[in-house]
């Protein structure tokens, strides 16, 4: 009985760490590099850049619609890298653990981060356990940091943006999905239908829109903050102005409905499988069509676009017609979505 | 007074969570990568091999005679991949912080990170942070992860080891002051003289070691498990066995007392300055000497050998001439040491 929770031996670094090592970690993280067990792990590469990101993921609950912290701490981490240009390789996993925490639950999370991770291409090469007592963490909280290889003609994807007027606005799909997966397992709302979060790893979406990397100027996955968030952020550095179009925007009827309750905006909600893109003008149709062959994508959209008027501004176009400013997130809407 | 304490719009991904980032972690961890803010840093490499690593850091309390949880939060990721036969160059920062925490406590543990990590030689060049609600975190967590370079004549650090009997086992410094000065602050231990963390990132020292690579077989961080585990994880799987000698082994008089009053044994208590290596025979007193002309190492002491008796075991040597085998930790001595 013992053995089906964790206790504070199994952070110890001692015999229990190793038990956890082999019986959970290597069973599925089962790769060369994370077997040599070293304090790093050495690994090869070619002369260029690298893109290197952190994230910790501190999701409440950690099962939910869709997903479960694990599938999260892989995506989310992967689709960072996707974004600067990189193709995902490499993941640390440092886990944060609840004294009590049941193994059972523990090896769900770790079979989910191997199965994300095949889907993404990555290895995940090194890792550390911490376990805390009762009450000093809630569960579990999961860092992955990942390193990607960014190719030659891809460098320009992490440099300085310089879009023209006439430029694309771009979103691989649905706004909101994740945010309101989230709001509704903690809540409990009764839904017509389910909500799935769409944390997903988008390595193979990406690759495809970038086999002519030219075509796009830029690219963010719309996580917290919402893309609200994201294109203001884009936009206080440049000298024109985007204007997007709510009636273009994808949201789902449900997920609306589930916002007019709670007083959300779907343009603030945290995604966890979208990206926004901005393309060349000339290529959109073109870059939509390759978005929309992979699954994930079936729901993109051309939003808006780079305009010459209100420079250093984001401008929606409500349905109805009227124009207003977007202002980036202030506060937090959801805490703990990812 | 609101500004004064951490909220949960920090960890929001907008405009609370932007304050956070040029008010704190810009104006200390100041460099030309980090400044870019994009989801994933971009780095140039060399085509070789890199070392990487991660470590969750939970240590309570978070200031500490010697240290805190930043300090240690850089100088463990970083001996991390000094004893992997990297330079170490690039680290990400995760922080979970509790709602309510105190701006000026985050402040000095950024300051704490950013002079650790240039007397490391190393960038902070990618971040996160999370707020989670009160009670869900005990303070604040803070994972790092690291990038080194390994160069090609320290590949060997990182691949089998191979010692012959009559190879030396050299530790930098006295066993255990770390674990007992947190568990004489935690504890609140009356002590004639106050004992310090060793917290301390080991680049320059391993580098003067390593200017001759060849010499050196085998590097590990003393750290969770302590010299015993260490010692006992890499005699597994080895066809000599390993001697170490008590008398041999410095540990401080004061750390000695308090292991005496508390239970404890000094091989098994975590480190976070101190590193073991197996050295070949005939190049002990000049790679000590080495050892030795840098502050955190006058200390060091060769301390046994690896030997063709008891194949896969380690013995210890008392200081009364009894011999014992030596195991790994099993529990846990002293939970958030690290």
């Amino acid at each position: 009985m013992n053995n089906e929770i964790i206790r504070i031996g199994h952070g110890s670094g001692g015999r229990l760490s190793r038990e956890l090592i082999n019986d959970i970690f290597l069973r599925y993280f089962n790769n060369a590099t994370l077997k040599q067990l070293n304090d790093a792990a050495s690994l090869s590469v070619q002369k260029g850049r690298i893109a290197f990101t952190t994230d910790s993921y501190v999701i409440d609950p950690i099962f939910f619609p869709g997903g479960d912290i694990g599938q999260l701490a892989v995506s989310g981490t992967v689709n960072d890298l996707c974004v600067s240009g990189a193709i995902p390789k490499f993941l640390s996993a440092g886990f944060i653990i609840e004294e009590g925490f049941s193994l059972i639950n523990l090896e769900k999370i770790v079979a989910s981060m191997a199965r994300e991770a095949k889907k993404a291409g990555v290895e995940i090469v090194t890792g550390d356990t911490k376990v805390v007592r009762r009450g000093q963490v809630d569960k579990i909280f999961i860092n992955t940091s990942g390193i990607g290889i960014i190719p030659e003609d891809r460098f320009h994807l992490s440099e300085k943006l310089d879009p023209a007027p006439g430029d694309k606005i771009i979103i691989t799909g649905t706004l909101g999905d994740h945010s309101i997966a989230i709001l509704s397992a903690r809540e409990k709302i009764p839904l017509d239908e389910i909500i799935l979060s769409d944390a997903e790893p988008l390595t193979d979406l990406v690759n495809n829109v970038l086999r002519k990397p030219e075509e796009v100027l830029f690219m963010r996955d719309i996580t917290r903050g919402g893309l609200a968030t994201v294109l203001v952020e884009i936009c206080e550095n440049l000298k024109f102005g985007i204007e997007i179009k709510e009636a273009d925007i994808p949201v789902f009827q449900s997920v609306k409905s589930v916002c007019e309750l709670y007083g959300f905006d779907p343009l603030y909600l945290a995604n966890e499988g979208k990206i926004v893109m901005i393309v060349k003008t000339g290529s959109e149709q073109r870059i939509l069509d390759r978005i929309k062959s992979y699954d994930p994508g079936n729901r993109a959209a051309i939003i808006g676009e780079i305009t010459i008027e209100h420079p250093s501004k984001v401008v929606i176009k409500s349905i109805i017609g009227g124009r207003r400013v977007v202002d980036m997130l202030s506060g937090e809407m959801l805490p703990r979505i990812c």
